[in-house]
């Protein structure tokens, strides 16, 4: 059962984590990117793509285009048709895009399963990410912290 | 306007991005996390933080628990309160929120603005992804391809 989510705005949050999911956190948008990223460019392409009603695909992309993480310029075979191209924003989304996929491939396939992955465009092996600090240090996943919104301290 | 959007089941899906966004594709259930990475741990400490309705915040913690993203352990000071703790696979999800953030705080911020950022907890600065190849080479934005799931070329 799926209960219907209420939506709070979350566009002013001071958490750049929450501010990020207010614009990118259904994930029809990610999808959408995530099909941008791999050469889709035509409404029809992510329709097929993503199996979506017509309706929640204009929306999305409309959104996606309002925020300016897709952009719409002239159909590449020259005819009359509009496509859409993630801009430096959009393109920016990559690292989300490859850790959803890293942790996605870690934890939700048996072995074996057959299974699609962000690659790189040159070696065609799958991606990763790494997170580091300010300057450039590798970080242990135990060393993350998210500071309180609030600046509250947790209770511990 | 926010339509209702109809959700599909992608937890077969073979693409790993879609897989994880089945399952963490909600925003509720990354700020959970993002959450429980800052040190929370109780039912009221997460709805005080959120603002959630008890009953949302009651079926995304259970549907948290249920994929082992969470777990739920005796209260610290020994009263009969259960908490929830990230497990491995939950913490494994710090890099999405690390992206997410760092993209937060690259493009929905104006400059000067306050804001909340996943943080090393030694120094306490600003944490970033950095997506490497297999072999641990940095990999530029611009390489990033997402195959397609359904093995298809796209268009271009």
């Amino acid at each position: 059962m799926e209960l219907t989510l209420k939506r709070t705005r979350m566009d002013d949050d001071v958490c750049a984590v929450a501010r990020a999911l207010d614009i990118i956190g259904d994930w029809w948008s990610l999808l959408i990117v995530r099909d941008a990223l791999s050469g889709l460019r035509r409404f029809g392409e992510f329709q097929r793509s993503l199996g979506a009603a017509k309706n929640i695909l204009t929306v999305r992309l409309k959104a996606l285009t309002a925020q300016g993480i897709l952009e719409q310029v002239p159909a590449s075979d020259g005819s009359a048709y509009l496509e859409y191209v993630v801009t430096e924003k959009g393109r920016a989304l990559a690292p989300v895009i490859v850790a959803l996929g890293q942790w996605g491939d870690s934890f939700l396939f048996e072995p074996g399963e057959a299974r699609s992955l962000p690659v790189d465009a040159q070696s065609r092996r799958p991606l990763k990410v790494q997170i580091q600090a300010a300057d450039g240090r590798d970080v242990g996943l135990d060393q993350v912290v998210v500071t309180r919104p609030d600046g509250l301290a947790p209770a511990a």
